[in-house]
């Protein structure tokens, strides 16, 4: 039986959340965004409210549909991709990254989100930025495994996404460049055998929070995954982390109809 | 009296909670999600909210009984086990373990938990994942010490569990690996004389969470349980590690029916 | 004015208190528990709620008694002690301390406590438990160091009540034996003069929360306390302290009648 | 549509904030406050309270426009500056900078705040206050240097603010004058590429808070504010900063005016 | 219009503290409490609840007159002194600092204190206590400095107070005697330039809570007192101080009535 209501309720949802008017202008920038460097990217992930759970489904379903509406809206300026934590992760249940040419942009979508009628339901935040950047740390690196790194990792869905900010200790910044340079190649040559099936982006965060860098991965191998960051902590630059996770976050990728729809439940 | 009520509905919550379907199709893989390894073992440990304590009787007992059923739900594709903290640990009330092929299907049980009845007064989740693999680190280990080592704890219920997770130190990774399996053959023999009355598992955490591993043990002798850290703690490779504990979690092993019922009065 | 309420709700309260039946089968373990090895003694603090302070006064009573009437169920199989922290201690409102033979039955009595009219007022639980062992550190200790140490402190109350739970470091436990005994003999020195007039006890901790030992002390001269801290943080053993408190609990002695009519007020 | 509420709303708003009676007393000393030694700045971040998204839109004008009473009262002493966290920074939703003569007068401001309507909703705060001192560091600075450090940075509007307060350890004051004198030159030097884009202001909060400094930056380029990070971070004087952050405090500078329409919406 | 009702305001509130009937036997010792060795000091500082802010100013008043009541009632015993810590200091709304012979007779200040209907809003409690000693750490201190060290500071309200918690490390504790005491010497000659502008009186914590030492310093001149402590942060001795703050409690000297006054608005 509660599949025959989950049936009924995820046909309602998608209906209700189809009648918003989703904007002509497609959101033509979003690749750009999602992969040029002097990009901004927010990770602002949140629980629930108690009184969430308290709502009727009619009136968690209404609430939802502004969610919607708010990510329609700020489409044109920002890319936004949504993610569950709930259920993998305590630090949250759901979390936004946003890419943007310029934070006030982020803001601005993230300050409508909060004043929705859904977004007054989200508490806890945990919010980080950072800002993409050419790859700059090897420059003598060898040009087979300069190669390597530009193939793109396998196409197909990578369900499982997770994020670990990092803060790097004093010694790391004192070192000369072409040290870090050396544990830099290192790290890379380690990762290599992963790029395939996990998918890795990253941000520069310093003077942004309280850390240095945010590394963020997906994929549908958890298992690999497990074994690149196995295998970073075994170089030696990874002696220089001085924070690690605090938090990782864990949870699965989903589009924002599938989000909504989990949560209208 | 209070044993007469209490008695009175002990059965009340039994004859209610036997009348929910319970699924034909037999957790049939439960025991190979519990012995094989490439299996996701996730510890998800929660507080009661205060609101529950305010709900009469007879409510808490319908709720309870949605509790039941998503388990029931679940039970053909991961494995659930549920164990009372409270009173032995101020972290959470009630810990579940829960094995599953998959990371995904462990998020849908614990989505589908949350969004019931009485999921909504579950709250101040602790939550963290590993992954079990083959034995791998002691390739030299003596053929005695291997054989010891796989035979089974003592049958007999074990009434307590202990859930210590861990993180090791920059060091510890940077080891070589003949090194790190010295290490690791003391701390196996130091625990060698407490395996007949302390069962223990063991699940890799690594990049899923803030920590490298969870130790789960169960044992019917806590001073055993307790002789057995103290050993580990005089092992070298005890030094390496960062975080031991934070939390530790100890409770008691109970089928779901008996937590029903303690969470009934 | 406020002197003659009080007189009188003293007076009602130790009238009700005294109606709860109190078992015939007198707590006839109670000094074997608080004396012998291989006891479990747990502590467990609590916050009252903000609910607790609006209730009237009548409600209040009603439910202490639900608390006296817990206690005295409980008391053939766990020995109970309290203590009143509030105004000393911001960590908590009230110490109980529970010693029994098993974890087992101090759950039930902690599981029926909350589970109390009054026990759904209690929030914020501190809990942390420990194992009596017969003293064994010190096997080359003079003779005279020995007849002293089982001298008892001096009869008469003792109305504070100070727990700080230890952690010790990694080298600690990797010393050789013979270096620890050597350290706790002088650890013990410095105690001596203080034996008199503050009453220790001792619980093995390790693998039960994150921490080793949990030392518990009563003391009517909270002054010699302090010499008796001051003079232990000279020796060398206490340099292998890693957590030393966090917390530290302070508080008075009290009966459970003063309690209830304390927190009736 | 929403576009049309939101430009209705907004007039409404300044309307209303206009008709609040304006001191004559125009703010005079901001301009010292804000650029002479031995002025007192305080940072006073709070977040919004759940009730605050209940109150309809009507009650919320009707609040803020006790703020903007209170500001108004208390500019004749205290100069007042309002930035907006919610969206880049997770600590706090509205941050207040005051500068002020005398610490006493900041308090004032803070109770007036707190017990206004508007007041009732601010929750979290955080606070901390430091002390502008004569630039005092370097005395044997090449006078080319201090030439270019009085520049002002380059007019326009700057929309991004970042707090970060610092402790030094204590290796730091325990060095010869001299060698924090160099170390600070070094400082200087890897600032000054940054000093047209990034507009700084330091404030010595050593005994008033659990830091020695609170650094205040304003940028219309956040990402020559990060290199100028990236490069303070490489200098020795670097090393010797136990605390960095925690937290990093991240917003838009904002009018009064603006404020109140972000948070009436 | 605002003045018009403060003045009001203060009058109302002011007559009808006044008719809350002062105790004629005064507090006696109050000046034996504030000056003698042995005497106990604890500082407990309260958040007001949200409640607090919602009750209309009638019953807010009322409630005060609870607090005017229990402090009248006490301080025939316990020696009271109240500051306001609202708006520059996060930690904590209002201060209490209480002087007794008996760390009993302040529990049932505070019991009885959190028993009112003014009490029942004091939430988040900070509280720590410690014992007032004779000077001696400098036997042979020169006596030039032992003169200055006897005159009192110069007369005259002093508005700010200061309350610093510190803890030492292992290695100071373990230090010879000797060497404390010429480290303590230094200490005290980088302090006495301060004298006459900062008060200071020292309380001894060891064991009573996690930490060693509570400074409390009243000064008129907050430029002052920053100068002592970087001139203590400039000493050897402070070196061995593991915790320094955390937290370091900042405020104004406030009459109960000021207090009553500023908490009715």
């Amino acid at each position: 039986m509660r599949s025959a209501i989950s049936v009924l309720m995820r046909v309602a949802v998608l209906v209700l959340a189809g009648s918003v008017a989703v904007s002509t202008v497609e959101a033509a920038d979003r690749e750009k965004l999602l992969s040029e460097p002097g990009v901004y990217g927010t990770f602002a992930a949140f629980h629930l409210d108690a009184d969430w759970a308290k709502e009727g489904q009619a009136m968690r379903i209404t609430q939802l549909l502004t969610l919607k509406g708010v990510v329609e809206q700020h489409r044109e300026k920002v890319a936004i991709d949504v993610y569950l934590l709930r259920g993998l992760s305590d630090r949250a249940d759901v979390l936004f990254r946003i890419h943007a040419a310029e934070l006030r942009e982020t803001q601005q979508f993230l300050l409508d989100l909060q004043a929705s009628q859904f977004g007054r339901h989200l508490t806890d935040s945990t919010i980080f930025s950072g800002l993409t950047k050419k790859a700059n740390y090897v420059p003598g690196m060898p040009d087979n495994l300069k190669t390597e790194l530009k193939l793109p990792s396998d196409p197909g869905s990578k369900p499982y996404v997770i994020v670990i900010p990092i803060r790097k200790d004093a010694d790391w910044w004192s070192l000369p460049q072409a040290q870090r340079a050396a544990m830099m190649q290192e790290h890379t040559e380690a990762s290599l055998p992963y790029s395939k099936t996990v998918k890795r982006k990253l941000y520069h965060a310093t003077g942004l929070d309280d850390l240095d860098f945010i590394t963020y991965f997906e994929t549908s191998q958890l298992e690999d995954f497990q074994s690149l960051i196995l295998a970073l902590e075994k170089v030696k630059e990874f002696r220089h982390n001085r924070r690690f996770g605090h938090p990782t976050l864990l949870g699965t990728v989903r589009s924002l109809d599938e989000v909504i729809e989990v949560l209208a439940q």
